[in-house]
């Protein structure tokens, strides 16, 4: 069995705890981190926490190009490795009790309280302290607003329990962060100004030059409490507003610090301080009214998106968790903005854009927000056509080569294997393409920018392939597929599928709509990609029944991961990377990949051969593995795998399944839990232009119940222990599906679970 | 045809030339490159040049491990980089006249001429300028001493040719260098002294700290003049003496200048004052008696190894050259020391030892110098036994694993694929033990250090094999042939070969020699290793009737390199790692390099389907590769083929077959004309404890001849258009092989050239 470790209560709304966690704060941490699409933190202490920790305060679109280099430098390397970098930690607020500075790894308080609470993205700290002859009860409570995304609130009051106690605050904006990602410890900012007005403190700070002529991101902080500093202090990247209250027990104090950032992304950096006064203006109001209006705004969000999960109280926490997580990374406001794979939770994996958008977010945002949102992600990769060109250049192909990691649409991530062969990312942004068109049956994005994505990832693969004489077929060498447990793959089965489905999927819509696009296929070129299409190798074993892998996957030493001793997992914290390569383990879904991509192409039969063969071989160590084994499992009524999966899915950060939740949350793979039960145990399908559901439900759980968007319909979704039920909330009338039945779904539809 | 870029003249000892290239001075440069053994430079100028060129001087052993990092770091893999670094430059001689700095880059010398006279290690230049209204005739003449190898001397002489000239010298020792292949241009010496006593001026510096917990180098370098200098000057990290001559057209002046090199590997640091001081002593002698020593001693080294070719005076310079070179940086005096691959001539590559010192300098050494040498470059290995260990052990596997590159046994080159996968190094190092003992016929290495390297090699392979059910054999994945062109193949057939021939000559040396030695291998693991070497996999082609290089290598698209424009060449330069990974091309001989180890064990006719299969989709753009097709061009009678590789291994820097010589020399592949010769052109074989040969005159030469050491003789090979003459020269009668005839070879013997 897999090893868990659970750090927080089973709650429905709730991320809490009584226990101060000294040994885990990264994890805590990591767990109680907020965001608002803009910004985003850890949920860090406000006061000084010396113990270990993880301080991480994050700006959304604003990254450095660390430099970085190894052994010998070969053509095509791409130059940097873009992160997402540590800002200013505007939460600060150090507290002292009698000149003495509490600190909760050196002071324990008596009590302690730390609730998240996901029905309103409001985190709430209480704590009391004895030091220096008094006692005195912290309460500290913070939001950053989705209404009004530059804004973050933070209240704090305490109370003198016991003794007599002069409490100092000293409330900061403190730049002096640094990225533990970092290569060699540097340092990415440098402050330009700062100083106090009338009505604020201020700091502007800039990321450091680079050598790489990418962007310089300006940033300017600004503070104010709801009562006039003792003092301000300034000093290298920081400025302080000082605060005294004296007391005897039972006298109560508060302070509300309200913060602004703006950044170059938005508003010129000259611009700032003008552009600070207008919103201190627009964005004014009381603490309960600020409050009232975040908590409204996330009960809109949860009324669409919420899935209630009846039975299973950890099932129900951690799909609200992962809810919660991914709305607070990305709600579809910026278009210039993508979904980072920890969000605002952590620096791992640097960049901000990964294929994790294209293959698991999309089928999310489809269903629980506007078109345009979905429209948004895809324009994203549209208007990054340019730089998918220099992509493919530096690698002396045609047509376009979308980035494994990026900000800007240039390759950032330079560890070799990954760059130039994890190339069937590529097959992901066409799949985005498809999945919009078809779920949403809007055409206008096709016609347009889809066509133009679509053709220059054709000619990509078309340049990509080779042909093999003895082989008479295309195949595609030198890979990494889905499985980044092994590199340079020869004919991996999903990166072929992936290609060769572009090339015919392309085709058949410059067919379609050639009419209405810009865009222009010779003659010659089509008759290539048709030869490419029909001549393409699938690698595939008779015997065993089963596509494989790669050329020569079944020359390893297969065997189960039941047979490894647990000690060895997770394997990439155990095994050298050359193990890894060499082993039969299997990182995440890979042919099981393409086979729920492409689920109408294969029969029932052949996916229960290769989940039978593939699954026993797979580690999971990727959070993108459980969802679509969870999907799988769930259609070929394998339930107990399913919920296993669902459970490893919507718990994987709550549960830390891979040992790796303290340096962040796995934000991108936070929809699987969803896709788990919307695509898996509810089995909606929406292929062919056709919506469809096949429901059962986890013989641990009494029901389950969730809202889609699908065409203009809003369609509520429940599942009992004998009965679906589809109403219809809002639209029109549509023909849908209910076990293979085709009925139409005026007000509501029930069918006895099968 | 190949693109050639010669710079020098055509001459039987000298590297000569009278042209001051400015666009190629960094090739100049390296090709004017002097060494010791124990230090060397490349062919700077003296004086102050301010164009594009590359300041190199380099001190055996002294190195630093260059941080390095990129993507995400993984279990396993090296720490740092390790890299021979700049050391102080200490013949530097700045001019000026009447006040005006001489800088060939901005002045054009009247005459210039320049002459590295290899017979002797003498680098020469004499150039006029006219600056300043005065003309002034320039001579240096430098030498590393080879018989005192702390002592470098450089003289110089200057005549007023015109005008009135007051010229003035700065002769310092300057520590303000850096490597061009720094990582982001850091600095790694700092002072810790210097000063000028009534003797000497001298700097003393350390490399700067690391985070690796590597030594830190303290290097002393000393100067002094045969006249007194007007004043010393002190800067950071430099020392300077100035002179001063002034006088009329037909006045010469000259200034000896003395160098002494004392490091912390020889002398603890606070004893170096004392150690200059001993060596000034014991150094002492006119110039024109040291320069005698050291023409004499150059003497004695060419006496042996000079190989003589009439009717070719290229291919004359060429094999000189090598052989220069070679034993520029290493005649086997230091057994802490290896061969770098760019000895003292450039920075390229890092490290300090590869494999290339077991696969191509060992014949030449057991050749051309005693025993004891190569002994000493075969326990240098066995010293780093302990480290060899620890490379295994962080890739989780038992036994020794010999590293890619490395200063200490320790692997320091990180990028993944060369240090993980790259494993075939660990069968040269065996080899070169068998290579000793065979050709030696000395049995006592083997008996007590050869055992316990080749059991622990033994234990890597028997480890790092798996068993495939499905093809019922052992394979080994996952590596990197001696063909650096392709990365993580499966069942490289050079690699597999080598696996298995190490663990059966192992299991036979341990049988022989059992009593003597204190290895113990049990009786299952000598089972377990029959297994494999029963079992293994080796990938063949019935049809083609040739070995496989790796698994899925037929599958690619395979074509001629005459196919390609030669524009694209030479590939590494001009195609992105990934196109060069996915191609056919082969940098350097692979299945054909195990052909040539094991020449013994394959018929003519296996050697000539694989040479003709594989040499024409073979760039050469490894150093290592020419030679080897040499030698088998030779074997299979390809006379032209044998001679234009030749040419391609013996003037490979001189004339820049690979445009990669600027950066500097390629050492380790130096022994590869001396091979081509030898083992190819008069196919001397010593397999089986016999010496023999079967020579033949390329058509376009008129002779050549050679001295070969062999088991206490010495011998000299003639060969002419009719006669192959073998001359014993000393030692007992031998018994040897003239094209298969069997001679004793008391005197002489001669037979005619078949």
């Amino acid at each position: 069995m897999k090893k868990i470790q659970r750090l927080f209560e089973i709650d429905p709304w709730k991320i809490a705890t009584s226990t101060l966690d000294k040994e885990n704060r990264r994890l805590q941490e990591s767990l109680t981190s907020i965001g608002n699409g803009y910004m985003g933190m850890r949920g860090n202490f406000e006061e000084q926490y010396s113990g270990d920790h993880h301080l991480g305060t994050y700006i959304a679109g604003v990254w450095y190009p660390d430099k970085t280099r190894v052994g010998w430098w070969k053509n095509g390397y791409p130059d940097y490795f873009g992160k997402v970098i540590n800002a200013v930690n505007f939460i600060a607020m150090d507290l002292y009790i009698n000149d003495q500075q509490v600190d909760l790894a050196k002071v324990s308080p008596t009590d302690f309280r730390m609730e998240l609470d996901m029905q309103t993205g409001i985190l709430s700290r209480t704590f009391t302290v004895s030091l220096a002859d008094a006692t005195v009860k912290f309460s500290f409570e913070r939001f950053l607003s989705i209404v009004k995304r530059e804004l973050a609130l933070i209240n704090l009051e305490a109370e003198v329990i016991e003794g007599h106690a002069d409490i100092k605050i000293v409330s900061k904006l403190d730049n002096n962060v640094h990225n533990e990602d970092s290569n060699y410890d540097e340092r990415f900012w440098e402050e330009l100004s700062q100083g106090t007005t009338a009505d604020f403190s201020y700091l502007t700070t800039r990321t450091v030059e680079n050598n790489f002529d990418i962007e310089q991101f300006t940033v300017t902080s600004a503070m104010r409490h709801d009562q006039a500093p003792e003092a301000s202090i300034a000093s290298e990247l920081c400025v302080a507003n000082t605060f005294h209250f004296t007391g005897d027990a039972g006298d109560t104090f508060s302070l509300l610090k309200e913060v602004l950032i703006v950044t170059s992304r938005d508003v010129p950096a000259h611009d700032h301080p003008a552009k600070i006064a207008e919103l201190a203006t627009l964005y004014a109001g009381s603490y309960q009214s600020l409050r009232e209006e975040q908590v409204n705004a996330w009960k809109a969000r949860w009324a669409l998106a919420d899935v209630i999960i009846e039975g299973d109280a950890a099932a129900q926490q951690g799909i609200r968790f992962n809810l919660f997580q991914l709305f607070s990374t990305y709600y579809g406001e910026d278009e210039r903005l993508n979904i980072g794979p920890k969000g605002f939770t952590g620096e791992k994996y640097g960049g901000a854009t990964y294929w994790d958008t294209e293959a698991y977010a999309v089928p999310l945002y489809l269903a629980l927000a506007k078109p345009e949102v979905t429209r948004n992600l895809l324009k994203y990769r549209h208007n990054q056509l340019p730089q998918a060109h220099i992509n493919a250049q530096k690698q002396g192909l045609a047509g376009a080569l979308y980035p494994m990691v990026t900000f800007t649409g240039i390759e950032c991530h330079n560890e070799w294997e990954i760059t130039f062969e994890e190339i069937h990312r590529n097959g992901a942004i066409a799949y985005a393409i498809y999945n919009y068109t078809n779920y949403t049956g809007d055409t206008t994005y096709m016609k347009h920018e889809g066509l133009e994505v679509l053709t220059e990832i054709a000619r990509f693969w078309a340049d990509r392939v080779h042909y093999s004489t003895r082989n008479q077929a295309y195949m595609i060498h030198g890979v990494t597929g889905p499985n980044e447990y092994e590199n340079n793959i020869n004919n991996n089965w999903y990166t072929n599928k992936m290609a060769a489905w572009v090339l015919r999927y392309t085709l058949e819509n410059y067919n379609k709509f050639n009419k209405d696009t810009t865009v222009t296929i010779s003659e010659d070129e089509q008759a290539k990609w048709q030869d490419i299409i029909d001549n393409m190798y699938f690698p595939e074993d008779q015997e065993l029944g089963v596509f494989v892998q790669h050329d020569t996957f079944l020359d390893k030493d297969l065997m189960p991961v039941s047979e490894l001793d647990p000690k060895h997992l997770p394997l990439n914290q155990n095994w050298s990377w050359d193990h890894i390569l060499r082993s039969c383990f299997i990182k995440q879904a890979d042919v099981l990949q393409g086979i729920y991509f492409f689920g109408d192409q294969f029969t029932k039969e052949e996916k229960q051969r290769n989940f039978d063969f593939y699954e026993p071989m797979t580690v999971h160590e990727s959070s993108l593995s459980p969802s679509i084994h969870a999907i799988l499992a769930a259609e070929l009524g394998m339930e107990e795998k399913a919920l296993e999966m669902y459970e490893r899915t919507a718990r994987l950060d709550l549960d830390n399944y891979n040992n790796d939740t303290d340096d962040g949350l796995h934000i991108t793979s936070m929809t699987g839990s969803w896709l788990a039960i919307v695509q898996g145990f509810a089995q909606m399908k929406t292929d062919h232009d056709h919506l469809g559901f096949a429901p059962f439900l986890p013989s641990t759980w009494q029901s389950y119940a969730f809202h889609i968007n699908y065409r203009d319909r809003l369609i509520f979704v429940s599942v009992d222990d004998t009965t679906v039920t589809l109403k219809k909330i809002s639209g029109a009338p549509l023909p849908i599906k209910l076990y293979g039945e085709d009925y139409t779904l005026e007000d509501e539809v029930t069918a006895a679970i099968v």
